[in-house]
Order: C-alpha cells, then structure tokens, then sequence
C-alpha cells in the first residue's frame, strides 16, 4: 500500500488557534494519521510543530470576515491554500475550526462539488448519550432549499451515517411541525412528497416526518432539513445543553455536602458530560464537496482536531465521495 | 367591583382529561379564581365537578383531527362552546390542553381578531432557571410567515412580555443563523430590515437578530420567528431537556451509593427540575385573538391547568387584550 495523503489542517482557524490545533494535530500524527500543516510562518514563531509538515502561505481569514468574499479576496490564505492541497493531490482531506463560511467557500471554489450535488450540505452528529448519534442536515450551508435540494440531502445523509457510523440501513426523517405527511411548512409539504414517492432512489429509507423531539432520541438517524432550520435546531440545542450543564454542576458545588455528594456521582455523570461534549465527534461534514472537508467547532480543542483528523483520515479511507458519487448518480433528483 | 366573568376550561381536552383538568380546575376554584366548566355529560360521570358551573355540549375534538375542519363540523364541541363562551360574554378566557390547531380555529373563528392583527401566533415562555423566562412567538400557529408578521409579532410578545413578566422594555430579538443584520433567509432578512427602520414602532425595543444558543439566556426576552421555526425550536428543547434530565435522573439512581448522594443534592436539583417543567408556566398564549385564549401542553397535569387558570385570570386582569389594541394600532404594520 502507498503512503496515504496527508490530512491538510488549517493551524490558524479557531478561536485556540495555533496552540490547541498544532496540539491536536501533533497528537494525531502520534496516532499515526499523516497530516500536514497549513499556515502562516509568523504566526506559529515559538510554536511546537512537531516536526510536521508546513504549507506555508500569508494570508489568514479572519472569523467574522464576510466568507465567499474573503476567499475571493485572500488567495494565498491557509484556507485557500488547504482546499487547493486537496484539489492538487498534495493533501486527502482539510479540516479547520476557522471561518465557516470561508471553509465552505474555500472548498466549494477550489474542491468543486460531486457531479449532480445541487448544493453540498453541512452534515452534523447529534450526540445521543447511550445511542449513536443523530446526523442533522442541513446545518446551516443553505439557509434558502428546494425540496429537490432535501430529497439529495437525504441521499446524502444515508451515506453518511452508513460510511461514518456503520448504519446499515440509516432511518431517515424529514423535520417538520407534526408526524402526519401534510404537516409543515410549503418546502416540507413538498419534500416530504418527494420522499414519499421515493425520489431519493431505493437506498434511503424514508421514515416520515420527525419533529424537533426526536432529534436526540435513537427513534431516527438522519434527519434532513434547511439549513436556516438546522443552524438553528443546532444551536438552540447547544445552548440548551450548555445552559443545562451550568445548572448542574452549580447544583454539585453548591455546597460542601454537595460536593461530597458529587464525587459519588461522577463516574455516573462524566460519561453523560462527554457524550455531550461537541468535540467528541471533531466537527461537521461538508458532504457534496468533492473531497473530504470538514468544518470543526470555532471552540475546538485539541481533542476535537484530533478526533476531526481521525474523522477525516477514516472518511478518506473509507471513500466516502466515492459513495457520494454513486448514491447521488444512482438515482438523481431532477 | 363587579363579579369577575368566570375562566372557561375545556374539560375534555388534553392526555390527561377529564381527571387532572377537573383536578385542576377545583384548585383554581378553591384559590378564588371563578371558572367554568365545558365538557360533555357522559364523559364526567362519576368525576368530582367541585359544585363548578357545566357549559354542557354534545360533541368533543379529539387530538388527531384536523382542527379546522372539526371546527367546522362540530359546532357543538367543548372547544367551540368555550370560545363562544368569550364572545357571548359568559367567560372572560378559555383554556384547552386539547387539539392545538382546532382551539387555535374555534379561538379565531369565534372569538375574532383584534383589528388590525394579520394573524394570531402562539406565545410560548421558553424557562430560563434563575432568570424571567424568554417569550418564543410564533410557536406554531402559522407555519408561514410574511416580514410584516414577524414585526406584528415583536409588537405583541413585547406587550405579553410586558403584562405577563413585567419586563418594562422588553427586549426584543430577531432568531436568525447569525448575529449580523445580513445574515439569514430570505424572510429574516427581510424582517430585520423592517424591524431595524422601526416598523413596530418605538415602543418595541428591537436588539437585533439572537441564534438559537440565546434562547435559553437572559440576554434576551422576546424571541421572534415564524410558526415553523418556532414550533422546532420549541419541540427540540422539550425533547433535548427531557432526554438530559432523564439521563441526569438515571446517573442519580444508578448505584446505592449514587442514590444516598443523590438524597444530599435534591434541594439543589428539584428547584432547577421545577423551572424547567412546563406546567410552571401553564401553557401558551394565543396573541390577536380578541380574547384571552391559552393552549395548555397537551400532557397537562392539574397543576398545569391551575396555573393556565390563573395565568388567563391574570391577562384578563392585565387587561392583555387592551393593550395589545392599542399597540397593534398605535404602529400599524403596512
């Protein structure tokens, strides 16, 4: 077997750049997952690279930038760089905690989307303690679908959940405001048709529609939506749980008894914690891209890029465009 | 001062009906607050009416028909009765934890709107523990907006927030998928742009778009989307909550040395239990009906019904309606 592509990590994105990211990438290549670093030689003075490899470039996008301008504008920026590095055949994948929308951009300009993706789709796993996760797309790529667009999601989707979480036959739901079929919004009306009739082809598995309820229980595993609806379910359930989280463990320290008490507890309570940890799974998929990309937590740690590289290294092995390729060619949405 | 008009309860509405809502309706009773019952005969055989008033009718709504049109075709059911119990005068409000979409119809059909209000929408209290709650609208009353409706919207959550929590200048935002005044679909970005030139008036203090992480902060006290939006966010809360506590409950009662810990931090965990519990808030608010009208979760306990009493008891009090006219025609949205 030859020596894999590198996975191309974007050192300067995310709000712990470059420490935590050359940290998670440092502890990724320990694993044995060939990466290379994108970014700029005056930013990482001082910094431990490991001895890995550095494209360099001069440019950085900044998080609050407007992204398809920025990439137009930055060329020689690292995310620009390292989508070119996967075009180029230098890289197999890239991944940053930067700019989301500059991400997105920087890998639909320079990757170029699957032939027949419509628009490719942020794919994000859901945590469900005790469960496997629930994959939520669109998560906010597109905040304005067709229904055609949630019919190729779906297709998507299931690829994903097969390739990443081992889902045989992946359920999946249309997200709407009621299970019955002609409940909803117009564009989940007529998606929710679409799927009916088995416009995502014989290989999704179309349950009906879900409601925001299911979302975090193991009753569906993909579930498809707009991406102005998903950003928002995601969101709002991050808070939730942030905001949950808070109060319980002020609820554990309150007092010294309580924190006693909480001792017990925790071998019960870690799990749960890190379950929900969003860096458990390193980030959100770009699916419909031509070539692995993945867009990490602005917040991400260095767990979370080395979980995003490890997801980024299988996703590459186990040819998930290449999946891609066939689930959406097989049967298109017209 | 006169004898209150009494609050109009559908007794057989909801998961729970006719036991916890008669429950609840003699501990309302019993705290002064005068209501009237609206059930059919048969169904209350053999259950405690506490000596309250019957509105008896011959006809019930169940939960899984399509509203509008069982309002239609059961002219004679408790949910239609109740609300004709407003418009007659022989009831100040009425409740119903039955069939949102018919107490929404029989709310709008019988009862009316307040001039000039282009369409009701539902007002949930979203809990934020240790804080006054967030006022989520639309909850789901229409699952398709215009930007005129999200601005009509701001006007009545800013004087719910205001009649309901006391909040003096309530603080209004936009839920959208990004801080920024540009970021959004099509139909936030329009309503931001109209919220931002004053549309809804002064007396709506507009803070500009909030995400979903927000809702569940006391940075902001109005929320404002359409129906769909809002009837997901308020549906993936409600089943991210429910799975977190449950999964919370489970670590509690895991081992016998968990279960003695779990005893020390009840005080600390109850209180944070309770504010998240639904029932606190006794149900939703139809905002633009002319009447005060509240849709009370479907699972509601007698608690839940007694505080929904005592809520639409309060409103008719605040007289909400009143000032609900006076702001919709104060800042008409053209």
């Amino acid at each position: 077997m030859s020596q894999p592509l590198p996975v191309a990590i974007d050192v300067l994105g995310g709000d712990f750049a470059p420490s935590a990211i050359l940290d998670g990438a440092r502890q990724a290549a320990a694993l044995g997952i060939a990466v290379v670093l994108v970014g700029r030689a005056a930013d990482l003075e001082g910094h431990d690279l490991g001895g890995l490899d550095l494209i360099e470039c001069s440019e950085v996008i900044d998080m609050d930038e407007d992204g398809a301008r920025a990439v137009r504008v930055k060329k020689d920026s690292t995310l620009v760089r390292a989508a070119e590095a996967v075009r180029d055949g230098r890289a197999s994948a890239f991944l940053s905690a930067g700019n989301t929308g500059a991400t997105m951009a920087s890998a639909l300009l320079r990757m170029g989307r699957i032939k027949g993706v419509t628009r490719p789709a942020i794919a994000t796993p859901i945590p469900v303690p005790g469960s496997l996760p629930t994959v939520l797309l669109d998560a906010g790529a597109n905040p304005e679908c067709t229904a055609p667009m949630l019919v190729q999601f779906a297709q998507m989707g299931s690829v994903y959940a097969r390739s990443r979480f081992g889902i045989h036959v992946p359920r999946v739901g249309l997200l709407s405001i009621g299970e019955e079929d002609g409940k909803g919004n117009a564009l989940a009306k007529e998606a929710n048709e679409l799927l009916r009739v088995g416009a995502a082809g014989p290989s999704v598995n179309f349950i009906g529609n879900v409601e925001g309820r299911d979302i975090m229980s193991s009753d569906v595993d993909v579930v498809v939506t707009d991406g102005f609806t998903g950003n928002v379910v995601l969101k709002t359930l991050e808070g939730g749980m942030k905001f949950f989280a808070g109060k319980v463990f002020e609820a554990l320290v309150a007092t010294p008894e309580a924190k006693e008490a909480a001792k017990v507890l925790l071998p019960q309570l870690m799990p749960l914690a890190e379950a929900l940890d969003p860096s458990t799974y390193g980030g959100a998929m770009l699916l419909g891209i031509d070539g692995v990309a993945i867009i990490s937590h602005g917040s991400s740690s260095a767990v979370a890029i080395l979980n995003a590289a490890r997801v980024a290294n299988d996703m590459v092995k186990a040819d998930l465009v290449g999946a891609l390729r066939v689930a959406i060619n097989a049967d298109p949405v017209s």
